[in-house]
């Protein structure tokens, strides 16, 4: 048995079913049939399950074939409140969208009032301290491209020392000959996932699959200083892997001046295994990078809006000077990062797109923040993720060849599976009973669920996670 | 005087103004103080002046001091059907877009049955011949991340003669080294614009401000065989360059066997200053690209979906066999690319991202969709666009100092102007009168209305645009 749930300061969801229920297999005939039509025309392969978007509720999806299933998976992290919260359903009912509906503006050349509003009380309202402006685009990739370009054109500023960019510079660089600016780099860390687009892939280093044949610029990796768990019992070889990871950095930022433009890294690296680094990491990266100069991002894509029970995880690492650039996408429903002033180019139009995000998903984000806190529900994650963290405790001793390494900040979760294989079969089989789940890096189980969760829903987890775990 | 107004099958749009109508300077206060506000948290310095969202109707603008626009440049291309038009608000208020109102899923992962259906029979329906399979993402530089991507894949394949990837390249990857990969090339042409992300902007060559300090690829850059007009005057040196392209790009092929992937074209250079090259062109570069093993990606993310008078611009070429990829975004809302079936990767996931795209925006695109089906939208814009070059050409006959080079295909049109300071004043004074224009390349000025605009309205233009060309 697990222990008592805890109580949570969040409200019920209406209409939320009261439990899983599975009629079928999943996927299942209706979904089988959905994806031999979507196969035609998109690679279909990778759908779990195709979703009854109406009447899914609260933490609970419905799909085709009328099953109910239990997700803390969460859209890869991108379900802040869960499925048709009844305010965002209210909302638009209500007209509260309109100025969003009609059309889809370029946001850069003629926004509306309401934008504005969107930036200035929600967007910046949650911004993390010590950011001074948002950029926002549509996606994470996005969010780290520019976030990227913004590192770059710091450092070219700075080496040019404040005189405008030569005649030869602007011809270079149509032939994409810029002898300075191509041996710029960004340094990341293995096991980072930074998104797909070829700047953010040169960054990212998680799988062979998401990298293979595509070129790639000549920019370092560093071994992630990741902690092993129990803390207690591998202090030592955690406190050496940070020492490493520090000392590599210092060395590449003098190896190659005046060419590091930034150093890229997750809270928490989420698809490279729920690897987590210490806050002494940290602190001691962010006191480095402004020794060097170097732009310090933190993309928060996976990890901010909320659930790791605060905002932004890094808020809970003591910084002394917040971070340079910190990405967001998933749970904030549109892309963009957080700057701090000395980011903040100089000339207009240099970083620049179309549409530069969606108005029709900063007015849903309005109303999420809204219902984030009015309802506490970053307390909320906070009681539930410790709630599932000691589950998780309590399931890896009851099983303790098979899992291992139990961790979470607020309800961000994950825990080892002895191979990958395993794993695989157990997430699998999780899904046959109305339990979605995620796999991380190599044999983990991730945990990414909306921050409506509470710790009834964990103990309903946990009974069929016990369950699939097999012989 | 212009001549009359022809006759379209397009409906008026209801509760469209009659008129422009200006009441202070544009931007006026109203919206320079919204700049104000805006510009304490993002770079606000770009936008032209802020709207009215909900008075915006139709063809027309309403900002914030209440002055009406008549609106030809509609969001650097990115408005289909105009302001809120009826049919949008209706779906919207029908209840027909609740399935994507409650939550933004990972297409990827757990989508719902109604996007199969936007699949299949919106985004399919208006996709080029000879296209077999859709890829949705966000934007117009995702969309051409992506697309390259499938190009880099289908070469390393066609390199490995159906092998599987090496544990050294697998290992190579996860460095940024792998040897092969890195010297894989996307040839692109001068003045071309393809996305502003590191791998897209290695493609785009349209201005320094683009590209200056970023990183990029050593990718090769062929002249544009521009046409210069009128067409009969300058088909030597017309021809002339089309060869020297079509020379430039075999040479490449050959110089470079095995690496060049793709060869990315605009139909209509969109940033790089209107610029138009010939059907002949495009159907020898097709040939070329076809005997070389070479995916031709056709870029119609500014030209697609109907401002041609097509869906696809690249429809009136003739080609004998159809593209490899074709991009979009801008008027389809979202991004994404149509592929041949030989485009199509062998496996799931090495394409892939969160979202992959927003059930909403298809949601909408399929309205949109309906509505230029049913009001004969394409045929309006045809109609409409041989008026307004007609228009061009008696205005350029009256001012042949200052205008030259009128061109257009369907309302896709542009004009050249003496200079580009002359430009810019030309395109100001038209806003002060209530005409919104752009810029295109240095010294053009940009149309890329909305589908519904109607003769009546460019005749309205063409008298603004004449009292804004000053002594």
């Amino acid at each position: 048995m697990f222990a008592p749930c805890p109580a949570t300061p969040a409200p019920p969801v209406a209409g939320e079913p009261a439990a899983v229920h599975v009629r079928t297999p999943i996927p299942g005939p209706a979904s089988e049939a959905l994806r031999a039509r979507h196969g035609r025309f998109q690679d279909a392969r990778t759908v779990h399950y195709y979703q009854d978007a109406r009447r899914s509720v609260g933490n609970y999806a419905v799909d085709v074939d009328g099953n109910t299933l239990l997700d803390l998976y969460g859209h890869i992290a991108a379900l802040p409140v869960g499925y048709n919260h009844p305010d965002l359903l209210a909302a638009w009912r209500s007209g509260r969208f309109d100025w969003a509906a009609g059309y889809r503006p370029a946001l850069g050349v003629a926004p509306s009032a309401e934008w504005v509003d969107v930036v200035e009380h929600t967007l910046m309202r949650i911004a993390p301290a010590g950011m001074a402006q948002v950029m926002t685009v549509t996606t994470g990739a996005e969010a780290v491209e520019n976030a990227i370009k913004a590192a770059f054109i710091r450092l070219a500023a700075r080496r040019r020392g404040g005189a405008p960019a030569s005649p030869a510079e602007l011809r270079a660089c149509m032939l994409n000959q810029q002898a300075e600016a191509n041996r710029f780099k960004i340094i990341s860390f293995d096991g980072g996932f930074h998104g797909r687009s070829l700047g953010a892939l040169s960054a990212t280093r998680s799988k062979a699959i998401h990298k293979l044949d595509f070129p790639a610029f000549d920019w370092p990796v560093v071994a992630f200083p990741y902690q092993q768990f129990p803390l207690d019992a591998f202090a030592a070889e955690n406190a050496a892997r940070t020492a490493a990871a520090l000392e590599r950095v210092g060395a590449l930022c003098i190896s190659h001046p005046d060419e590091i433009a930034a150093v890229i890294v997750e809270p928490i690296q989420g698809e490279g295994g729920d690897r987590h680094a210490s806050p002494e990491f940290f602190r001691a990266l962010r006191a480095l990078t402004r020794r060097h100069g170097v732009a310090l991002i933190v993309d928060e894509v996976q990890t901010g809006a909320g659930g790791t029970g605060a905002w932004w995880a890094h808020s809970a690492w003591g910084l002394d000077h917040p971070p340079d650039l910190v990405t967001f996408s998933k749970k904030m429903q549109l892309g963009g990062y957080y700057m701090s002033s000395e980011l903040v180019a100089a000339e207009p139009l240099r970083i620049f797109n179309t549409f530069l995000g969606d108005p029709l998903r900063g007015a849903q984000l309005e109303v999420i923040v809204e219902v984030i806190e009015r309802d506490h529900l970053l307390e909320t994650t906070r009681i539930t993720g410790n709630y599932l963290l000691s589950c998780l405790y309590e399931l890896s001793g009851r099983h303790p060849g098979l899992l291992s390494g139990a961790r979470a900040s607020g309800t961000f979760a994950a825990i080892d599976v002895r191979d990958g294989a395993t794993r695989d079969q157990i997430v699998s089989r999780a899904r046959q009973r109305g339990l979605e789940l995620g796999g991380s890096g190599d044999r983990s189980i991730r945990f990414r669920p909306a921050l409506i969760l509470e710790p009834r829903h964990v103990a309903e987890a946990m009974d069929i996670l016990e369950a699939s775990l097999g012989a």
